[in-house]
């Protein structure tokens, strides 16, 4: 399997910016994002701290950031990105039905959920999920709850429902798509995730659905989860000050790694990041 | 005295990030620096990885920056800074004849001058100075070196020349600039500052003047001169992610602290200290 220089999570200014620079280093990676590049960028109605582009309109810097990723060359790939395992000298990235592995990883990942529901972490891999097209088949004629954040859910929900037997959706926010018929739509929100060796039942607010498995489909996985054995402090991945993570070879940048959530702070910390993985290569090339 | 909200010492992009965030806070400040913003900036030939404006020239975006202090009413103020000196909960600046006061302070100088000349930091005060303008009258009839990195040490040297009874000029670079007669030039660099108490003489490499006052002019002043108290590291000024150094009240971005030394990285951290700041002032006066 091909080896990366780096695997980059993220598509908002840090990913970019770290894109740019590994590009310029000569660096083998793989950007992995949305098209929109960031909800949060192209929704901004007016941007007047980004130095050199006064009062410039978000969806007009998206435009930019799109220009300088074509002007270089850099394709983004808009899998999602699932887990991410530290293998030792390397890392193995799950993205939609595919494994890539790289020797570094930079999460710019944006801001986490504000927090996990209960029994999602000690059950994640116990029926808990977070891509439900590469494990449906696991619940082939079983029951499922499918709690969406996104257009994507639905869609993800609707291909579940092909295989499992019994599907329950839980929209979290409003979607443009339709939900086949068939799937059961619960109003109430997620509070809990019951089970004990494995998934037994999801808790709403007002009732306790038996199900054999949860998939939980957010814009963006929490540290924690995405990368086992990171180290977080108030949902931030702690990082020093070359943006280095706990897990040598790991960097990370922007708002994933604590406030002020701001575009220009992120662009730098997603390049600082690059250099420090650029070194960190290259030092790991010279040792051997 | 007016007492300012913050005095942000620098004009490469760290401190004009940080001017564009406090203005957009409301917060008051005087933002001290170079007409040309940053000589670094205004000699690269094409800038790849600034995001949003890809193979921009130097001179270009330099134009972009005094475009976005303009947009925003940012005024630059080109006097030198010579001194900050920390008071307990405000801190005052000297700034060419002039003397400021403010609640919170930014440094962003840049790179700070590879080493301190030996005996220079012992000096200092005592002998040692970095502003001739603002000292030369404590020299009249005295014998005076000026070491000089620019064009504008160049007119210091001649001001200082119409008071002291003798002064050697030593020119570290080449400058544009004429040089008064009767002022004697050194070729050699400055290698030492002697004295016990006070400056007794400077050394070059072939020779030992004997002087009472030794000016440095270099672009930028060393951090621990600027700042009495101030910790360094290796050059570097020690800060924490929320770029507070360790004395309160006094942030620090952009190359001054640290490595990789890049425009995106040093605005990032600008605004990142900014906006400390205001958090700073803002807890401040919630005590009062």
């Amino acid at each position: 399997m091909k080896r990366y220089d780096c695997i980059i999570v993220g598509s908002g200014p840090a990913g970019l910016e770290a894109a740019v620079n590994l590009s310029i280093r000569g660096k083998s990676f793989l950007l992995f994002g949305n098209e929109s590049l960031s909800i949060k960028l192209e929704t901004a109605p007016r941007i007047d701290n980004y130095l050199g582009l006064p009062g410039i309109s978000g969806r007009e810097l998206q435009q930019r950031y799109l220009e300088h990723l074509d002007d270089m060359n850099i394709q983004l790939q808009t899998d999602q990105v699932n887990m991410v395992y530290p293998m030792g000298d390397f890392f193995s990235v799950a993205a939609g039905k595919h494994t890539y592995e790289a020797s570094t990883i930079i999460l710019a990942t944006g801001t986490a959920p504000a927090k996990l529901l209960p029994g999602e972490e000690r059950l994640l891999g116990r029926g808990v999920g977070y891509c439900a097209t590469c494990d449906a088949p696991l619940y082939r004629g079983k029951t499922v709850a499918v709690v969406g954040w996104s257009d994507e859910a639905v869609l993800e929900a609707n291909f579940v429902a092909e295989l499992a037997g019994t599907v329950y959706y839980l929209p979290v926010r409003k979607s443009a798509q339709t939900l086949r018929e068939g799937i059961h739509v619960l109003a109430g929100p997620p509070t809990e995730i019951l089970g004990d060796q494995k998934v037994e039942a999801l808790k709403t607010k007002t009732e306790t659905i038996p199900v054999d498995g949860v998939f939980l489909l957010r814009e963006s996985i929490a540290p924690s989860s995405l990368v086992p054995g990171i180290q977080v402090e108030n949902g931030f991945i702690v990082v020093d000050s070359d943006m280095q993570t706990n897990l040598p070879g790991c960097f990370a940048a922007g708002d994933c790694t604590g406030k002020p959530h701001q575009l220009m702070r992120a662009a730098g910390q997603g390049q600082t990041a690059a250099l420090s993985a650029t070194t960190y290569l290259d030092r790991k090339a010279a040792d051997q």
